[in-house]
C-alpha cells in the first residue's frame, strides 16, 4: 500500500499548522486513510534558507516523491531592511528567483507533482506593534519590522512565479483582506494565524487540491471501509488491497 | 535527513485523532522538526482485521521501520455478542492472541521499535444509549452494545500482553476513571473522545515516550533553529545536517 504524500513546506505558519484547529491537522483529518500529510515547517526560515533544505527534503532520486507540496514562504523574506527583523530580509528579486529554484527543483523531483505556492498572509501592523510591546514593553521598536504593503509586494511576486512556471497558487494576502476585521479575526499577533485564519488556509488548499487531481472525496481508502467487509469472511476484503 | 517515524495504529479513536484538539495533532506539533507522526487509524476495525493490515503497513523488509508505534485496538473487539454491534465482537482469548501477533510482528519488523499498547477507553453506557437514541429514536437498541465492564476485561488482557511480551502500555481504561465526571468529560458519545479525552491520551503517550528514548525535548531538530544560523553565512549551518 503506497499512499500519496502531501508535504507542507514553509516557515512558522506551516510549522505551527498542527496547533489548535491548525490547517495541517485539518488536512490530515480530511485525508485520513487516503494520503499522508508530512510537516516540513521551519520557523524563521526564508526562501534563501529553504534552498539548503531542498536536496534533503526532496531528494531527486526518491523512489516515492510527494504527490503534492505546498510552498509557503515569504512572511520572513518580506521583513524590512533597517528594522528589527532585517536579518531575515530577502530582496524581492532574490525571493522571486528562490521561489523559481524551489519550483524547478520540485518539478525535477517529479514532473507529476502538484505544486501549490501560497503567498504570505497580510500583516496587521497594529497587531505586530502590540505583540512587540507585550514582549519588550517600552523597548519595543518604534518602526514596524513588517508592513502589509511589503507583504503584498512579495505576494504579487509569488503569484507571478506561479503563473510563469505553470503551477497553482493561493493568494492568501488578498483572500484574507476580503473579510472585514481580518486583522484580528485571522491574525493572532499581526502575522501568525488564529484558528479562523487557519481555517482560511485549509479551505483554500482543499479548494486547489479538489480542482486538481487530489480530491479527498474522489480518492479511495487505502484499506476497505468496515461497512464493505464481510465479517464472516474478512479475508475476502483484503485479497485485493486498494492502492491509491 | 532521516526523521524517526511514530505510527499511530488503531481504530476510530486513532483515525479521529487529528480532529479538534486531537491527540495525533498534539503529538505532531510536539515532534515538529524532530519526528514524523503517521496516521494509521481505521474506524470500526478490530484486532482481527488489524492482522490483515500488518504486512502492508509494517513490511518486514522495510529499510526504515518506524521508531515507535502506538497500538490502540479493543474498543470494537469488546462489543458484546447478541447486541447491535456483535459483528465487531472478537472473543477475549482471540483479542489476546491477536495483540500478541501484532507485537511479535512489530518486533520482527524492528527489534528497536518502541511499542506502546493502549487499552480501550472506559465506556459510558448512558452516553452510548443517548447517542443511539439520537440516531435511531425509539428504535434504539434496548440493551447496551458495549459495557464498561467488558471494556475493562479487554483492558486488563491488553496490559497482561504488554507485561508478558515486555512492551510498554497505557491503562487508559483505569486512568480516565480516576477523574470524577469522566463519562461526559472525556467521552463524547460514551466511546469516542472529547478534546479533554484526547488530551488525556496525548499526555499519557508523551509520558511513555519521555520515559523511553523518544523524548521530544531531548531530540535534535532535523535542521538548525533559525537562532543558530549565521545570517551572513547561512551555508555554514547546513554543512553538517543534523540527523536524529
Amino acid at each position: 500500500m503506497v499512499r500519496p504524500e502531501v508535504v507542507l513546506f514553509g516557515d512558522s505558519i506551516t510549522e505551527q499548522s498542527f496547533r489548535l484547529r491548525g490547517w495541517g491537522s485539518s488536512l490530515t483529518d480530511t485525508y485520513a486513510r487516503k494520503a499522508d500529510v508530512v510537516l516540513r515547517g521551519y520557523g524563521g526560515y526564508t526562501t534563501r534558507l529553504a534552498l539548503f533544505l531542498l536536496p534533503q527534503i526532496f531528494p531527486l532520486d526518491s523512489p516515492k516523491p510527494p504527490a503534492a507540496v505546498t510552498v509557503f514562504f515569504g512572511a520572513n523574506d518580506a521583513a524590512l531592511l533597517g528594522r528589527a527583523s532585517e536579518r531575515q530580509h530577502v530582496p524581492l528579486e532574490e525571493y522571486t528567483e528562490n521561489l523559481k529554484k524551489i519550483v524547478r527543483h520540485l518539478k525535477k523531483c517529479s514532473p507529476m507533482m502538484l505544486i501549490v505556492l501560497i503567498t504570505p498572509p497580510p500583516i496587521d501592523e497594529d497587531g505586530r506593534d502590540a505583540y512587540a510591546r507585550s514582549l519588550y514593553s517600552d523597548q519595543a521598536r518604534a518602526l514596524p519590522e513588517r508592513t502589509n504593503e511589503a507583504a503584498g509586494t512579495y505576494a504579487k511576486a509569488c503569484l507571478l512565479v506561479a503563473r510563469e512556471l505553470g503551477v497553482r497558487s493561493i493568494d492568501l494576502w488578498s483572500k484574507m483582506q476580503e473579510t472585514e476585521g481580518w486583522q484580528k479575526k485571522f491574525l493572532s499577533d499581526g502575522l501568525h494565524l488564529t484558528p479562523e485564519g487557519n481555517s482560511v488556509v485549509y479551505h483554500e488548499v482543499i479548494h486547489v487540491f479538489d480542482e486538481a487531481w487530489l480530491s479527498a472525496q474522489a480518492m479511495p481508502y487505502d484499506f476497505p471501509h468496515h461497512s464493505e467487509i464481510d465479517w464472516e469472511h474478512p479475508e475476502k476484503a483484503f485479497q485485493q488491497p486498494k492502492c491509491a
